[in-house]
């Protein structure tokens, strides 16, 4: 019996008898393995909405909160709006509308008119920022003082509403029209007088940001700065929000996510590769798989100028997958590397004093290694041994000059504006392999003539 | 004149007027721009002693943790061990441990030495875990309370205490042996009554992490608990040394690296990469470049083994590097993209029918594309239309081979314990190649037959 079966019977028996305690535990489970959506949405609406009452919409709110958004939004489509409702309440707002950014605008409607005015009114204003910037990011679950409020009170204002804000270790201070003049720790609120104002010991040169700037931007600046809050402001400086540091590490994979499946050489998903059907993972690579044939493409020429080698020395071909394939590979080695370095390391043209040497010099050890190895593969093939020696020299000026590409074209891009990124492994591999079979052949012609 | 020489004259004239906040500021511009290193590194011993002398070590101490730690302690060399005693008793003890560990070992003792006697004995409790585990990155810098202390003891003890630890947002409960009993935020304590104890209020349940685990570990635990700090203990449970959030972006943008170089072909490295040696950078790349060129070298077998075909229609030739490169492009979408998604959904082999359909479809799509694009470019390379019909269903055969690979491959290296990490683009791309070449032959050979 698969796990996922056994999971499902416990479900059931759990939902059956009304036991509480044993649902979390199994939500828990899945969560922690990952298997939650996928348990979740194979539960009747029915079951699901019994699931929901015997938890409790705060409690089935979490659950949601783990899920990823547009998961959680799958799921919600399955209750009744006015449940759907008493679920999105009892979540954090940032939360909320992220879920409900994910569902048909005409149902997501629907569950707005079900709603507390309040709390209706408050994730309309969070959706009026796309999900990909700081405003769709951001909670308006914070505190906001006025100056002239005294420490004491101030401790005393966070106590009262500890329970519905997402942080209490920051309270912003802002003015009556609600622009941000600071923001005081709870820190240093423990550390006042408490006859002080909040006006008077907060922090001035407060680190916020646009609503309208990117979350990679913000998750970055909150892991700088070291803070665990970051506020959101509008573009008249009007405290909109938060975001905290627990949605960083959530933005920052994402970001991690496309710059990997760049370098394999694809356009980034933006949904999870588990919803990702046939038809859009093909339609995110076919391009670039495209694209990097059309570069490939001219192969067959450089092949077909050198016909005549090719048809007196035929063993030259035997070669020619092993040659591209080393030169490829040298180069990928390089442009990871040196690409990530740029990003981490601040590297830039202006470095190229330092950096190409260095490279230069890896690549004519490697090229050393690889020509000689080379020599050997074609002298175990039993080919001509001038065959053998045109095969050891090519890969030595190869890998020479893959490593002097992959090295160059990341900094010659960064210095034009393009992000170095879109140099991926494939990519190199193509510009290679071409003007790879052009050194071959050069040095085929050169060698085989003086024999 | 350059940006770089510039700074060095502001820097110098600032130093001799001895002009503290202008040195303060041309050191912070430099440190946001990645640049601290290359210019403390050019200042004389005399310079950089009368640095550290006018800013004072603290905030001289600042500037040092913002390097990367073999950074620092090669700026920490040239000051006079008395000196540098004094700037590293100034900085956070986690800190001050990672730079001293990248000392020599004789000079990190004769600093010591100089030290004070609890401070050195500290950093010396620090020194004996690796760098590279939860116990060489923990400061001891964190507040412990006995059970029986009072909520409004607690705070003032926290008040008191507050510039010298780390955080003041938890407090760790101990036994008198220093056993982790729980923890109390400060969130909880600022809202309990003050005459209840810790022992009462604390919370028990706590996430906690050996000092000998790893420190990627430590960092995914703080972030997937959304914690703030995590206690780090030793094997009978008692209370080490504290890890915070502000080194979490630090540990996990390390082993993002480590993921992309491997991505890439080569062996992580393991320092910064402006600091790696030409001998450096060649000896992790080489390994894996003489692996790929093993594997790589069936495809010059396959070639000869079809010597006869070649030597009939040497046109099939100008199609063998556009044809491999792109199967390795197929594959390397595919793998990069399922290799991120099973460390990120927690993909494994048990969803092996939902992913491998829907990779297979995707590669049917894909393949008819690039057949039928193989198919025109050999039609406008003018060669025989038999060999463009070849070379458009050996395409077709091929990029479906190679997502079949790439989907397969990463599920099964999971299943037997394997990270599929390791499976590169130069890896999946080497794979394909000779196996790819067999197709095409066999796709000529009943082709060119029918003719």
């Amino acid at each position: 019996m698969s796990a996922e079966v056994e999971f499902r019977m416990l479900l059931t028996d759990a939902l059956q008898k009304r036991d509480r305690e044993m649902l979390e535990d199994l939500l828990w489970q899945l969560a922690e393995q990952r298997r939650l959506h996928a348990v979740l949405r194979e539960l009747e609406p029915g079951e699901l909405a019994r699931l929901a009452e015997v938890l409790g919409d705060e409690t089935f709110g979490e659950f949601l909160a783990e899920l990823e958004p547009s998961d959680a939004a799958e799921i919600l489509e399955r209750l009744s709006s006015a449940e759907a409702a008493d679920v999105l309440e009892a979540m954090a707002p940032d939360d909320a509308a992220d879920v409900l950014s994910r569902l048909d605008p005409a149902e997501a409607r629907q569950i707005l008119v079900e709603m507390e005015p309040v709390e209706a009114k408050e994730l309309e204003e969070l959706l009026s920022y796309p999900p990909e910037t700081a405003g769709g990011r951001m909670t308006p679950a914070f505190v906001a003082l006025l100056p002239d409020v005294r420490v004491d009170q101030a401790i005393a204002a966070l106590r009262k509403v500890a329970e519905e804000v997402e942080t209490i270790y920051y309270a912003y201070v802002v003015d009556e029209e609600n622009r941000l003049l600071g923001v005081v720790s709870m820190r240093e609120l423990v550390l006042s007088p408490p006859y002080r104002t909040v006006g008077e010991i907060m922090e001035r040169d407060i680190v916020k940001v646009r609503a309208t700037a990117d979350q990679e931007e913000a998750a970055r600046l909150l892991v700088e700065e070291g803070l665990l809050a970051l506020p959101v402001v509008d573009e008249e400086d009007r405290l909109l929000g938060i975001i905290t540091v627990d949605d960083v590490a959530d933005i920052l994979e994402r970001e991690v996510t496309e710059d990997i499946e760049r370098l394999g050489g694809s356009q980034p998903l933006e949904i999870p590769y588990t919803r990702a059907t046939p038809v859009y993972l093909w339609r995110r690579r076919v391009g670039w798989l495209l694209l990097l044939f059309v570069a490939e493409m001219y192969t067959g020429t450089v092949l077909r100028h050198f016909e005549q080698e090719l048809e007196e020395a035929i063993a030259l071909a035997f070669f020619v997958p092993l040659l591209i394939g080393t030169g490829g590979n040298a180069g990928s080695q390089v442009v990871t590397t040196l690409v990530r370095a740029m990003a981490v390391e601040g590297i830039g043209l202006r470095d190229f004093v330092r950096i190409f040497p260095k490279e230069f010099i890896a690549g004519l050890l490697a090229g050393a290694v690889m020509g000689a190895a080379g020599f050997l593969r074609a002298e175990i093939l039993g080919v001509d041994p001038a065959i053998s020696l045109t095969v050891g020299v090519a890969l030595f000026c190869i890998v020479l000059w893959a490593v002097t590409v992959a090295t160059l074209l990341p900094l010659l891009l960064k210095r034009l504006g393009i992000d170095p990124a879109v140099v991926s492994s494939p990519f190199i591999a193509t510009l290679v392999d071409g003007t790879g079979l052009v050194i071959y052949f050069n040095v085929a012609r050169l060698i085989l003539h003086l024999y």
